[in-house]
């Protein structure tokens, strides 16, 4: 389970690595179902389209539902994070993006880390960024764009942009890149989409560039994303901290949790 | 240059054929210049997304500029359409659809031939679309998706519509297949998007159900359409036929121009 030299290069370089087949098909129909369930839970952490009834997010499910409180502990996932960060870490934010069949709307080419470093006061780009599939990720219900190698340009700078909704989201269009800068990048770092099976796991840098298109399927993209940040890198705000669902307040070192999923 | 026996097969099977490299770079570079000379004649014809101002679509250049005109009558495009037709061509229409880079927004799922069946009182679904790929085509610019086989169902019937904008536009939205019917036809018939390199070709019927995505690259994907039809086969309008830009009235069998595109 844990990252090979190769992977661990593999990431240094393209500035993400795919594992595929991490979690079984039950293990992801649990997740899925749990999912389901506390997307019931109302709070400005359950996000929609902008039809305004289908559901877009769903935030920090691990501080509400069991499954995903064990899942951020599991050691498929925070085993290698710890490798690629060399640190002890916690949950810095946990989100899963739905993507319905025909309804998912793209995500603007942005990097992570500048959102989180102005609206959060983080201190360095060290977090990892880990992608569970709980679909089939297909050339055509919008999968995850990467410009391979993109995370070594480093932050690119634009005009800083604040919250102003009340609910501390951040729109990513506010943060997209423009097409002449994508344009620049592209030469330089191509597009790749990884294509897996659910279950299968990205693990990308907060640098990387990445976007992803319309889902034009019939099949939803459901992709669950945890970003762990290392202990000693915590944010440290000016002025008044973001909604504990969008920043982790809960800063201690995770322990792996060597249980199933699903407690007996 | 002649499709084989077992091109046909695979058109009469999939509802589509593949020919790659019909067209050298020189040739494509030749259309793409005649493109923008001819988007510059105002009109009608020149259709542009919802901003107002990029272009998403010419129509008919075969009407207008030489080496359109010549095109339509090469025997690597009306030689194959003849074959799959099995009787004498003329145009329907011609049309390219443009799809800038960051900026061409997706096609809905439908069917081309139910649209002229209503609006043009076209009597049978005997055309031959031949789309001639003006930039290459990768999963990143909103290449057209086929649902292989689904020609095999027929007319897809739904609420009639009729072009009330004055222009005999059509939007495709207003033909698009519900996300039900969609569920159930890729149930049985695989989402497929031919990716080949700018001159290539693809034939495809007219009862093929195909859609696509936005353009997210910084890549054009400019995509020619010529729209043959067999010279018995000709619209029987109820009322007013819509204007020749979208429904030729040149109803003549076409001869091979067997000249270069660009004469000296």
């Amino acid at each position: 389970m844990a990252l090979t030299q190769d992977d661990l290069d593999r990431y240094r370089r393209d500035g993400f690595v795919v594992q595929e087949d991490l979690f079984t098909a039950d293990e992801v129909d649990l997740l899925c179902d749990a999912l389901t369930e506390d997307a019931r839970t109302p709070g400005p952490q359950v996000v929609t389209e902008s039809d305004g009834r289908t559901l877009r997010a769903v935030y920090a499910s691990h501080l509400r539902h069991p499954v995903f409180h064990r899942l951020a502990r599991t050691e498929r996932l925070l085993g290698p994070a710890r490798q690629i960060a060399g640190d002890e870490l916690y949950v810095h934010q946990m989100k899963v993006n739905v993507k319905q069949s025909f309804a998912g709307e793209r995500w603007a080419w942005h990097q992570d880390y500048i959102v989180w470093r102005d609206a959060d006061g983080m201190p360095a780009p060290s977090q990892v960024n880990v992608a569970l599939l709980l679909d089939d990720c297909t050339e055509f219900n919008g999968p995850v764009i990467f410009l391979r190698g993109s995370h070594t340009l480093g932050t690119l700078e634009r005009d800083r942009v604040t919250a102003g909704d009340g609910t501390g989201h951040i729109d990513p269009d506010r943060y997209a890149l423009s097409p002449r800068e994508l344009s620049d990048v592209v030469e330089r770092h191509e597009m790749v989409a990884p294509k897996a099976g659910r279950g299968s796991v990205l693990f990308f840098s907060p640098q990387m560039v990445h976007g992803s298109n319309t889902n034009v399927s019939p099949h939803p993209r459901r992709l669950l994303i945890l970003t762990y940040n290392p202990v000693p890198q915590a944010p440290r705000p000016a002025g008044e901290p973001r909604p504990e669902y969008l920043v982790g307040r809960a800063r201690n070192a995770l322990e792996i949790d060597r249980g199933l999923l699903k407690h007996a």
